[in-house]
């Protein structure tokens, strides 16, 4: 790939910037996705759009879901030869400008800021010797009308990374105010205990993640594998057979240790290898399609 | 005052944009303030710089409060003449240019955004006669490390003002997920009972707003009232003798009702009325005395 990145536009303008007065620099007044871009293709495009347009909705930010959709595909069209970009795609929608104070614009005019960006260079082991976590310091609170959007209101997150430079630590757990294990900083997190599959309910805090979601209804289910969304500490973690974390870029990665005192060891087991396996068999799969943008 | 409002500078470059990379934009990563500009000067600057700069230590930002200085008194020396200058300024500070993720840059350059608006409008019976509130359904997720600081993660109060459009509701009361009384979505609130001020904890929601802590510390003193801060109910405002809401641009509002089922009201009294009044004084004290900006 020729193209120089992050490649990035504005309303469909290639290079331009955000006004001050948008709702997104102001208040965080919208939401994101980070998409993997391979070959060309976005696996799991119609995830991500479908949580994109939900969370507008439920903010109350009238965008086009279109409108998206062509800014995507004129950028990504830019990429030469498109059908072997590999990248990262993150989209920004915001309420647009407004004036000061809290109250909606009467009219709302939607930033759509879309950006590719080099693809995330991670070692090749951490999918197949796994990672460490810790625990952070940092708590979620909790909010039920927010809860599950990836929206724009993230410095509970960059406190949260802020608080290790560790490069052995490839994310950290975050639990909300009421000590429930919710995710990880930039993923989510999935125990295997007895060959089913638990992961934290998130109707109080998290990102409802679109690799969770295809994980839970997608490939657990062709694996016959049992689901359990539910409240869970971090001891029901630590009592888990195998631990894993997931998300759009990074796919499954199987979680080793928790280090703290004492540190939480886990194997690299077969219900993560298996579902690791049939995610990358998937996402070659998409490779071949057709190109849909 | 002649000049067009509003007029808005950025990093000092007036008519500049913003980076779409800006983590402001990305994950609302800063702080702001709201001022009052009278006849050109900012009444309480010295406490909206202190919480400025304590906020941006808080989310480790490193800005310079002389650059803050200098951007601002460069802005408001295009008010011309300064000194009959009324507007309200809006200072945000946000962390700067960042790539895709939570991590913190390794190079830090602060965004330094200065706004110039009109004044606000407010109808001046609101100061003599009060206003009704109505209480929000959204509710404030609680984080210490995040409470007090005036940071750009605003979706809850952005919710919070969409629920009602109703001209003659200045202002809508917030609860934190616990039921804690915290404050309105943009003014503090304090309950008068038995001749004393009693005004939330804010230890774990909300804004510590600059006009609260001016009448916290000096209105109040000077008035022999005494001030307590402690978690408070609904229920321990119903009860109040005399309500008011405060923040730096309204000054100081009675508050007469509390729409609901039933209404509770309130009537204007004695010690809301005087502090209003060494409000009015020391406001236009400071108006005569010399530019400082």
């Amino acid at each position: 790939m020729q193209t120089q990145l992050p490649i990035i536009s504005v309303n469909g303008i290639l290079g331009k910037e955000v006004s001050p007065l948008d709702r997104g620099f102001t208040y965080g007044d919208g939401v994101f996705e980070t998409c993997r871009l391979m070959s060309g293709r976005i696996p799991l495009w119609n995830r991500h759009s479908k949580r994109l347009l939900e969370g507008c909705k439920k903010l109350l930010i009238p965008v086009s879901g279109e409108l998206v959709q062509n800014y995507l595909s004129q950028l990504v069209a830019l990429l030469a030869p498109q059908d072997q970009a590999d990248a990262v795609i993150k989209i920004i929608v915001t309420r647009g400008q407004g004036g000061r104070g809290y109250r909606l614009p009467d009219e709302v005019v939607p930033t759509i800021c879309i950006g590719i960006f080099p693809s995330a260079q991670y070692p090749k082991s951490h999918s197949t010797y796994g990672v460490n976590l810790r625990v952070c310091d940092q708590r979620l609170g909790t909010n039920s009308h927010l809860a599950g959007i990836k929206h724009l209101n993230r410095l509970e997150y960059v406190l949260a990374r802020a608080e290790w430079a560790d490069l052995d630590i490839a994310d950290g757990l975050l639990l909300d105010t009421n000590e429930n294990l919710i995710e990880a900083t930039s993923s989510n997190i999935f125990a295997v205990k007895d060959g089913s599959l638990f992961t934290p309910d998130l109707s109080g805090a998290g990102v409802a993640g679109v690799m969770r979601g295809f994980i839970m209804e997608v490939l657990s289910a062709e694996l016959g594998l049992g689901v359990s969304v539910k409240k869970m500490s971090i001891c029901d973690l630590y009592l888990a057979d195998e631990v894993f974390l997931c998300n759009s870029i990074l796919g499954i990665w199987p979680v080793v240790k928790v280090c703290g005192a004492p540190d939480h060891v886990f194997a690299v087991g077969p219900t993560t290898i298996a579902l690791g396996k049939l995610l990358e068999a998937k996402l070659s799969a998409m490779i071949r399609e057709p190109l849909l943008l």
